[in-house]
């Protein structure tokens, strides 16, 4: 023999069974998929062996802390690919645990083959003794429940008994219970599977809050009652029904710490500010104090905490916007100089994406030598916050910083506040915002406000419904940011911010407006070609007439109120388009995710339909498409379909239905879908 | 602080870069994709890191044997996407490793923002400054080659010649040579890399043969040129031009070995047999001897030797048939008792597929407690065979044997025969057939004697030249097999023999058949509803008569000698179909793979253009929609087309082409394609 033959002596037999392709699974399990409480995690794996034994595969799910496994059964879905699928339903918060174990079942293959030999009348004496040496070998090691069955099937083979055949058989063809023979049998492979899944797979349980919210965002500074006079914490607090009443459950907060004075911003982001203008709130710090001290007009320690406590009577939690860069009078630039950038001449790099400049802001250097105490530094800043009572951050740019940061820094906050949700403001290249979702970021900022058109937003949703992207990445859909006002929105008619709402609302689970701009339909652009606010409240106060009729709050309320009560709209997964003959009307339709902790008899647990009209100025009608089935209704009888919004019910039949839209009265319909006796 | 922090304080800066999704990989790294020596490798990534920093990406690639890696560019294919691309070809044979490499590039970052800010006419004396740190630093590191280009640029930075912007930046946009700046920077990127794709992946660059091989099937009982006399493989020798004159490279031979007489199937497959009967090959072992014998009617082992030998000499390898089951007279049966499954009344379990029953053979029992020491009787069969000359091997049956067995068992072959090729004879489920070839099978059987109508034909063979399965699955065509007799093919004309093998031969590199049966056209089916043969030479002798004038010899001999001159033909991976207006016309092209073994004025390295004519009785004309492009000719002018099989030349303008075939004159159009001044 020319070459020396690899040892195999110490090993055992290799396995023949094969699994493959197990999703969800995301990079190979490089990162955790996500899912709220009550909302199934569906196994499909590929599963196969050599020969033509059958296979018994289940799903194994472990939720967080313990160490045994659940066992779900899978079935085949498609025998020709070799696909199975199971599910799970994890019942509480953290990170489960899930992976595909399967086995040759000697007991379905041996009932297989004989009950066909049966069938073609063939002698099949020898195959029930088999059949019995197969019984008897489990009922050794089976537990006392499933020994009796197992005895008294291997009874009966050897008796002759053909009977057992034909039982198991049966069994074969639904999902076996306990008490059958197979079933008693199948009980035994919970000891040690011929095959498992790698690597172990893990699903990030979160409550209904990290992928259902409502945001508001509000500048503080422009809430004083007075006019021209600096708002405060207390001035908010003293508004803080107008929010709650509007059916929002996040108030958040642009930085609301010191500004720097050095090449401080005066009025439409100038550079020639003074120490009278207020400055942006992103050129954080100054000698009064860095990312964990309060802007002395706006308040106190104390007043801030008074506002987290009093927004939360109102069932409001406050979010905080952590942006990581510093104005040059940060107490950091002369504490930690390391951790700044310096050019050849000494002095430090200020923020730029050439040819633009942002004098004001100098950034961290994440590449510094001194990189361990930096990341220590930042973390302290979110713990400080989260002591303070805030648990949820706007994260400013992440994008342009270490993705290692972020999974590190939101791993040890999650460690001690596993409550904490971390938005993503990255309007960038989708690999990185995909890959900031991956690392843990709980929801994202979104394209919704360049996707205007039908097929713009048919695509771009059916994009962020479907895997792999919804197994991670949590889109938050805002019409308009202090940042950004779409050239759409510019001189805008208030239907078309109405309209604007209505689509984030009924299409997204997580969504938020900049107000009161939003609400009052502010439209004015600065003019010069940037999507951006005249009289930015960025660089200057604003004083707002909430109170003026052109408000939107009415239908903003409305739908918001709609979006809590309808479990559908909680969800992105189920969303589905449904063919429109006119361009102006958007129609799609959610189901709530089926689960053991939804009741199906409850009224809000039901099928939406919605149709937009994305014309502010004309009335617009057309026939829609509907597929009934995925309505959850019998295309076959009449169904009901009831307007929340107009408090109207119309009966419609099949799949063809005419629908009208006058964008003066309401934005869209918003259907909720019924059949049957129910009202 | 509620909880311990990690202790990060040993650990390096973690990196910044992502590397993902490197195609192509195949189960993440977990088997090699699969070349031919010439062939290049194309690998793309997604590639970025946070920021706004460029990045400068490689292949990087390692021939067998070497510790040291051979970098290759790589491109942005888009930057939207960040999108990577960069290519190698292989230039030897075995198992090369290749992986990906980026860096951010501090230098190209520089000078881009330095750039954009000349653009803007901003100030840039210390970014002039700080680009004579980047390549000093860089200098102090460098080849003596580069020390000189970096210190110079350095020089004149520091002299405030903003010119040096401009020369990175032209670089930037083309591949920087290492006199450039750039070049000489980057030069120094060899030492490590930023980041490394993971896991490293493998490609298994074998010979053109392992792709490119055309088999001839035949049994040697049945070449005696005395009537009703076994053949020999005297009698085969004696007639090996006949199968060397119609092109063929592979002899393969259906088992060899001495044949059990317990429950010998008589002729027809009847359990009537009896000793006079010639008995199924594949009922290997008599007392006589098992796997590594010689069926004494054959001849002796030096009768095989000298046989092995004259086929070389005819440019024939032989191929032999592995089917590792035994007949109940195989001496392994006595003395390895344990390598076969036992029932309870003491019997040997026969090979069934119940109600079917092969009572002339025992399956291998691999589940047995003495599996290593069947293996390794399994592996002696190979290398016995090898060792007498033989490294081409159909395997019977390898879905019935564990997937570990034949990656064991290949890899053990193969380091000891790099050359040996393996197909797997395996008509079952895709996820089964797939999974052999990345265990280690060259070759597979395909679907390909079942796709039969344009729609199939068109379908099946897309998805065989596309990623994943392109990277490892090679199909081997067959249009019939001792087993196999299509429905298409009971009482068809010869047309339709010639028109099958056209399509084998022209869709795929690897064809073979099952002769003379095929050449002569027999399609006498057994009657059973089967797609079996009459007079089935797997259980009797049979005579043919191969100067029978309705032999297709002569086609097949010419399309086998296209084929093998034609390199376009010798891959799968550039096939692409045309559209045409007839079902009854099949067209698509080829073009041979580039690569720098690839002369391209050679005449053999063209495109070709087949048009096929799906219809034995009628003659087809109808329109074929060409893309030039991708035949790879100028659209505006007028190019030609070579028929080689009507040796006729037509020229041709545009993409709209008319063509018609007679069935009786010629199966297919096989055109080469050329434009310009060539012939």
């Amino acid at each position: 023999m020319p070459a020396k033959r690899t040892t195999r002596s110490k090993r055992p037999r290799p396995g023949r069974i094969v699994i493959d392709e197990v999703t969800p699974a995301l990079d190979g399990g490089a990162f955790p998929i996500k899912r709220v409480v009550g909302e199934p995690v569906v196994v499909d794996a590929t599963i196969y062996a050599d020969g033509h034994d059958r296979l018994w595969c289940v799903v194994a799910h472990q939720p967080p802390g313990s160490r045994s496994w659940q066992l779900a059964p899978m079935h085949t879905t498609n025998p020709g690919l070799d696909r199975w699928q199971g599910s799970f339903t994890p019942s509480g918060v953290g990170l489960h645990r899930y992976r595909v174990l399967a086995w040759i079942d000697e007991l379905a293959s041996w009932a297989d083959a004989a009950r066909r030999k049966l069938d073609d009348n063939q002698e099949i004496g020898s195959d029930l003794l088999a059949g019995a040496g197969i019984v008897e070998q489990r009922s050794k090691v089976a537990s006392t429940e499933h020994r009796v069955a197992l005895q008294d099937a291997a009874t009966r083979l050897r008796g002759g008994d053909s009977n057992v055949v034909s039982e198991v058989g049966a069994s074969l063809d639904r999902e076996p219970d306990g008490a059958s023979v197979l079933g008693a049998y199948r009980a035994g492979f919970k000891a040690a599977a011929a095959a498992t899944s790698k690597p172990t797979l893990d699903v990030r349980v979160e409550p209904d809050r990290a992928v259902f919210n409502t945001w508001y965002e509000l500048f503080p500074r422009s809430w004083s009652t007075t006019d021209g006079q600096h708002g405060t914490f207390k001035d908010v607090e003293a508004q803080l029904a107008y929010v709650a009443d509007l059916g929002f459950d996040v108030l958040y907060l642009p930085p609301i710490h010191p500004i720097g004075t050095s090449f401080r911003k005066g009025p439409g982001n100038r550079s020639t500010g003074g120490p009278d203008d207020p400055g942006s709130p992103w050129a954080i710090g100054s000698p009064e104090g860095g990312h964990t001290s309060i802007h002395p007009r706006l308040g106190t320690l104390d007043d801030f905490r008074r506002l987290v406590e009093a927004a939360r009577d109102n069932r409001l939690d406050i979010a905080l916007d952590i942006a990581f860069q510093c104005s040059p009078d940060h107490p950091w630039v002369t504490e930690h100089p390391a951790w700044f950038e310096h050019r050849p001449d000494g002095t430090i790099q200020h923020a730029e994406n050439p040819p633009k400049k942002y004098q004001d802001i100098y950034p961290l250097d994440f590449d510094t030598g001194e990189w361990e105490s930096l990341w220590e530094a930042l973390l302290d800043v979110f713990l400080y916050w989260a002591r303070q009572g805030v648990t949820i951050f706007r994260v400013d740019n992440p994008h342009t910083k270490p993705f290692a940061f972020w999974s590190w820094v939101i791993g040890e906050v999650q460690a001690r506040y596993p409550e904490a949700i971390f938005l993503s403001e990255a309007f960038t290249r989708p690999a990185i915002m995909h890959r900031l979702a991956k690392v843990g970021f709980t929801l994202s900022y979104s394209y919704f406000p360049w996707r205007q058109s039908k097929q713009e937003l048919t695509e771009y949703f059916t994009e962020l419904a479907a895997p792999p992207g919804v197994e991670y990445f949590r889109p938050s859909c805002w019409p308009n940011t202090p940042d950004i006002l779409t050239t759409q929105l510019w001189g805008a008619p208030r239907e078309l911010f109405a309209s604007r709402y209505f689509l984030a609302a009924t299409l997204s689970p997580s969504i938020g407006i900049y107000g009161p701009a939003f609400e009052l339909c502010e439209n004015r652009d600065a003019g010069n070609g940037k999507e951006e606010y005249a009289d930015s409240e960025k660089y200057e106060l604003r004083q707002w007439d909430r109170n003026d009729p052109i408000s939107i709050r009415e239908i903003i309320g409305e739908l918001n109120a709609y979006r809590f009560d309808q479990l559908a709209l909680h969800t992105l997964r189920t969303l589905l388009f449904h063919h429109t003959d006119n361009d102006a009307l958007l129609a799609y339709s959610k189901t709530p995710h089926a689960g053991p902790s939804v009741d199906p008899s409850r009224p809000h647990v039901a099928t939406v339909l919605m149709v937009a009209n994305l014309d502010p100025h004309r009335t617009q009608g057309g026939f829609v498409d509907l597929d009934p089935g995925a309505l959850g209704v019998d295309p076959s009888r009449p169904y009901q379909v009831h307007d929340l919004i107009a408090d109207r019910t119309f009966t419609w039949e099949g799949p063809h239905v005419y629908v009208e839209l006058d964008p003066h009265e309401q934005p869209g319909h918003l259907f909720r879908v019924t059949q049957g006796s129910e009202r």
